[in-house]
């Protein structure tokens, strides 16, 4: 059984790279962070999702990004957009994958674990700069660089197997493979109880995604006045 | 004037980075990392540093690593090497220096700052493979292709202006910049009055470097029995 480790924000994405890194014979430990997130209750749904779904571990590690703020998601003066727009998005978060991933580096490392699972996507997503193929070749080249294990010749293999998929693809993916969506929080602005807004864009590409896949959509949606 | 973000540890060669940013005329935003570091005392040094060397402003972001462990830096249960060894040693802390980059990165993002220092070297160091210029250049292009500003034109310039230098050259450099080394602190197991043991790997890097650099070493060691 190998070890990796699998990022999780506690959103349908990673749950769904979970299951597969899972069915795949991994030995999954799942890696939380925790950085001020406005829809916090996604930490809740990681928990939940990870003794589900089969993870070693469940980790939560704590790093504030709102002292740095300029996004949507960790400036509560900063309202999450609810309606498409051209161009990046104010939920975008500097360099946020870039920590996630270097934190999920370092745990590989003490794990003696060469792979590491994200669930980034190019296909229907909110057009975030670190969820492009280039930047995942990026990192992968720069991790492999970075560590005693790569140089002792243990290399790091950086899977996102959702890259090219479509919302739809992954939720029937997800599915097949047990999946539970309703444990799942995308919503940029879920509540704490983890019901959903149903305008922002997270929410309208998982909506739409259920609905092209002809699954039928778990997600709790609040009432908005 | 343009804002950089120097990472600033406490130790000599940051110190040092830090006042060559600051002679080359930018702005510069000191930003170190509390992650549970054996030779926390580096901080307190680091926020004397920032303060005499002009730096606009100083953060330390907490990040605790000692969960993850698998350094003598991070886990009480390792204890520092006191002799020279071959291979990458004992202090090596997994992926410390990609972590505390993709920090410099998100608040570069938000500052506009298109510059970031560190202060690796790869002459008199301990062999950590984050500090190779190899590593540094994938750095720098894996940041070109991970953020909003990158993407839209601004790109990010990874500046290590000690990679090639010997210790005593940086010493020598420093001190032409009027850096007070007395108020830096380097060893990996100082205590937390700053005071070194002058025998860990970089407490003889150190004291060697003032010693070619025929600088008097300012260094406070503390009596071993």
């Amino acid at each position: 059984m190998k070890n990796a480790v699998v990022l999780l924000s506690g959103g349908l994405d990673s749950a769904t790279v979970l299951a597969m890194a899972h069915a795949q014979g991994y030995t999954c430990y799942a890696l939380s962070v925790d950085y001020g997130q406005r829809h916090h209750s996604e930490l809740a749904a990681a928990q939940r999702v990870a003794e589900t779904l089969g993870a070693r571990e469940h980790r939560v590690v704590n790093i504030d990004l709102t002292g740095f703020g300029g996004s949507a998601l960790t400036d509560n003066n900063i309202d999450v957009p609810e309606h498409a727009s051209a161009g990046i998005p104010l939920t975008y978060v500097p360099a946020r994958n870039t920590i996630m991933l270097s934190l999920a580096l370092a745990w590989a490392e003490v794990l003696r674990a060469q792979d590491i699972f994200i669930g980034v996507n190019a296909v229907d997503y909110s057009g975030y700069p670190d969820c492009r193929p280039a930047y995942i070749d990026a990192f992968e080249r720069m991790a492999n660089l970075a560590t005693q294990a790569a140089v002792e010749g243990h290399p790091l293999t950086l899977h996102a197997p959702l890259l090219h998929l479509s919302k739809a693809e992954i939720i029937q993916k997800g599915s097949s493979l047990g999946v539970d969506y309703a444990a799942t929080v995308s919503c940029y602005q879920a509540d704490d109880l983890g019901q959903a807004c149903g305008v922002c864009d997270s929410c309208r590409l998982r909506s739409a995604g259920f609905s092209a896949a002809g699954v039928s959509d778990p997600t709790r949606y609040r009432k908005i006045n």
